[in-house]
């Protein structure tokens, strides 16, 4: 604590998971003064031994820094710690980032009870595996108001990797990673399902890698081009019209049941094309499942 | 024809969608004597424009060269072309290289086919986009007879590239063609439903396409551990336990329904990693749900 501030310096880490302890490290190497808690306790062991400041409750926590960061399961859970008596007393006048992952609206309900309680409320999201944390690779998204993103930015730097402040409307970092998990989890469980339909050929996971890897590489130009064909309303399928998708959705779907493997997955992928076709768009591009799911 | 031998020079394509027409493209371009075929005609016009030399019937068109490739919409459809006996009659002593897709049961049935009619035969799969033909971002996956593949692999270079040959069982290259069409769609399938949620939350396709590039870039070594890890049977959830997963997919489908949006793919996602978690296996890695999917 320094006479020149009214604020004891640092940030103090509710939340200690893998991500949460992650975050921590990363704070203490970059040599902040750094508090930790954890609901469970048992978790600071290793943070403390390298310079962490336990806290014996999450208001002592608090108290301890100008800057509390979140990380913890969902908002279920930060509600949980945040919205007792005691911390949101000791919060007033401090600011939150929240780092828990949850829904847009959840994040924008937060919002509106941190500003009931003078609370300054910053909503973020981590869109890297837990060993990114302090490298380059580290990719955080963050929402609320600017000026406060900005204030609190050189101490969200020692998180490394990229910070990217998305808009005043806190809900947007959440908007965007429910959005880019959306995309994760569904191209790993299309991954793990293609690796037990590989199995069952006699094709082994490390024969089948590299391959897949290659199909990887080819995402991110089909990511431009289906976002400007959504953005326009537009469902080109002149190269690769629905009914040949279709067509090669239907062989995933054979060739996994014929080995009593689930097929659920690209069984519903493959209902959405059909249902395209049905209504007469078959000569369109994949894009145009967007009406289907939308309802439109 | 040279007098010299005593097979016309050159290859036939039968079948000319849009990859039918790229391969009989490149052929061309690499200065092939190159004889077409469509089910329905009018197809070839510019390819003849090109110099291509158009056939009046799938006999003719086979016994026009020593090699055939096939790519049709499927075997439904390569089988109602091939196995007329006309056409099954011109191709005896010829070599069949058939480049459509469907499952590794129906390759190695057509081998078997190809093999009662002294047919020679090679299945193979095209991993890449139409436009990728001739250049090298192709991607070919070949399986069968190995000598039967190097005889023809001068000829099959001309479609620019990489050539693999993944081995003798003809069913190989649809094997790899299915899981790698999983790991596609379902990928392609997550990114589309993510635009549309992401729409509802005013964030646009092209805001977010640069982030969901960032998504695919942390792939490719995830693909390689997840297969280490289901090749040793190995699951483990140290870093990133089922149970975080199954709450960030749970993120995902209240915040898509929140606006009417259609759920039901990360349902069956979210679905098989509670069945995960209720068989006592909350702590493993996502990849534990190969075993559910599997049915063991």
């Amino acid at each position: 604590m320094s006479a020149h501030t009214d604020q004891p310096a640092g940030v103090t880490v509710l939340g200690l998971g893998p991500m949460g302890r992650a975050l921590a490290a990363a704070f203490l190497d970059a040599g902040l003064r750094t508090t930790v808690w954890n609901r469970t306790p048992g978790r600071d062991t290793d943070l403390v031994a390298r310079g962490a400041v336990p806290a014996s409750s999450a208001e002592e926590a608090v108290a301890a820094a100008p800057l509390t960061v979140v990380c913890v399961v969902n908002y279920d859970a930060s509600d949980a710690v945040l919205r007792r008596d005691t911390v949101t007393a000791a919060l007033k006048g401090r600011t939150v980032v929240n780092l828990s992952a949850d829904t847009p609206a959840r994040a924008r309900d937060t919002a509106e009870w941190a500003d009931r309680h003078g609370i300054r409320y910053l909503d973020g999201a981590i869109m890297t595996p837990t060993p990114t944390i302090g490298t380059d690779d580290a990719v955080f998204l963050h929402s609320g108001p600017e000026e406060l993103y900005r204030e609190h930015r050189p101490v969200l730097a020692a998180l490394g990797g990229t910070h990217t402040h998305l808009g005043e409307d806190t809900g947007r970092a959440a908007a965007y990673d429910i959005a880019l998990l959306d995309i994760f989890w569904t191209a790993m469980a299309g991954y793990v399902h293609a690796l037990t339909v590989a199995r069952a050929e006699g094709v082994t996971g490390a024969e089948l890698a590299p391959f897949a890897q290659g199909i990887a590489a080819i995402l991110p130009p089909l990511f431009t081009e289906f976002a400007a064909d959504t953005d326009a309303g537009t469902y080109s399928g002149e190269l690769n019209p629905i009914t040949s998708a279709a067509s090669t959705m239907a062989h995933v779907v054979h060739a996994s049941e014929a080995h009593g493997i689930d097929a659920s997955l690209m069984r519903v992928i493959e209902g959405q094309a059909r249902r395209v076709i049905a209504r007469g768009h078959g000569a369109d591009g994949y894009t145009r499942v967007a009406d289907v799911i939308t309802g439109r």
